[in-house]
């Protein structure tokens, strides 16, 4: 479909935050690789560390809350366990209320992504529930991971 | 996006296949809300326990293993614990060596979906990871869940 | 090991509080059965179920949270996908601020348990996260599970 | 209970192996800590990395399987999100068909574990699922786990 770029050429260096993980013993399936459920728990995990970790962000206490309202995921190759996969993110789109996020996901060794992945985050205000303008602080941190493309 | 249909049209009757589970106390992230990863869960289990259940699959020893290559979700309502949910399946697309699925999560007591997914499944050979033909038991299985749309 | 009972008595009349679940494709390892971590899934959903839906408690916004501090499980017997399971829950013993749990899991069929549980939590402050005495609702709730071991 | 031994003693230094990992967003639950099942999953990640990365475990086609029999843990400290947690692991006891491990986490910069845990894994038959004797090579890996308690 024409909403996921070309994975060849989805490489590190197009996406300037990386983070690692190690894949879990029950991340397997029965068919003895990583469930395709997984690939967004890596996603969500890559995408929460950088709002926490450089935006500041404390979801437990913040008056906003960021809400996934769609994601989607191609996968190329399989992965196992055990294995340390690179987690790239850059952001796609920044809106007022809402945001846009690429992600790829990197085995050891292998510059073409074994999957790639698409995160759209709306903010609310935590009351209410209802979209809000992303804070200042937060935005700031995800312009810096906007993409070329 | 213009991959996912007017959520408010998919209601229940548009779903040949229903089937219901119940939430889990770990579903929910620190929002308090089941986490968008669990939906895939959710998807899942509705798609293998129709190619067990209805199409005989037996995911140990068959042949084939199917294999997702794609899918997405997008989120309309959010979902706690505990709630017992039901996932509606149809085939969208039924092809040679894959099978396009659309999926519905509804909470009880509503017409409309709280969530739309749509996964891709490539069926492989065993032993090589080859994309083959569906077998025939399970191409009849799914033809059973080939929607109007 | 002593600290369990001889599961071929723990039949599903011993545990005042039935409860039921679907098990789901990824609870599964590589081996084909659900993964040990999973069964904590299950007994923890039961538990919390109860003090919800029966206890009254609010894990949102209650001025109380439960924390587990010890549990435990003795497996019997592999479970599946798909399947339908059984949990049992009493409560062995109710102090001032924590409460003991015995669980049991039980396949469709079977009167023997497939797995033993025991699960302990500590009521604790939401504040400070001190211990604090099980509020009076709860602890009725509770109460009303207290087994005869 | 007497089951566990003073965690205040069991420095990473009392683990002969040790594997860290990255806690996942979605290891919360909403009480914002790492879900008590999930401490189960770090447990059996690192038994089972040693097992194939030491031991030179494969399984997926080993004639032995390893189950678990019984587990348990105790919670002395909550974890967060985004954590790295190192992993040790032991061996209690070994036997001829089962090993006992005992295992502990660790947070960053802390010497006493946020966790004790304990595995007992029986290693059965693929075939017919019926305990047999330990393979030689993963028993000489077990070997050199075996702590001085």
């Amino acid at each position: 479909m024409s909403e996921f770029p070309d994975h060849l050429n989805e490489t590190r260096g197009r996406y300037p935050y990386l983070t690692s993980l190690a894949s879990r013993w029950n991340d397997l399936d029965l068919f003895g690789h990583v469930n395709n459920a997984i690939y967004y728990e890596y996603f969500d995990s890559a995408i929460n560390r950088y709002l926490m970790e450089v935006g500041g962000n404390d979801p437990l206490t913040d008056g906003t809350m960021q809400f996934c309202v769609e994601n989607r995921c191609r996968y190329y190759r399989e992965m196992g366990f055990p294995e340390r996969i690179t987690v790239g993110l850059r952001v796609a789109k920044l809106g007022k209320t809402s945001v846009g996020y690429d992600l790829a996901l990197f085995a050891e060794g292998r510059n073409e992504p074994s999957a790639l992945g698409h995160f759209v985050h709306v903010f609310v205000d935590r009351a209410n529930r209802r979209p809000v303008a992303i804070p200042a602080a937060l935005r700031d941190a995800l312009a810096r991971l906007l993409g070329d493309t």
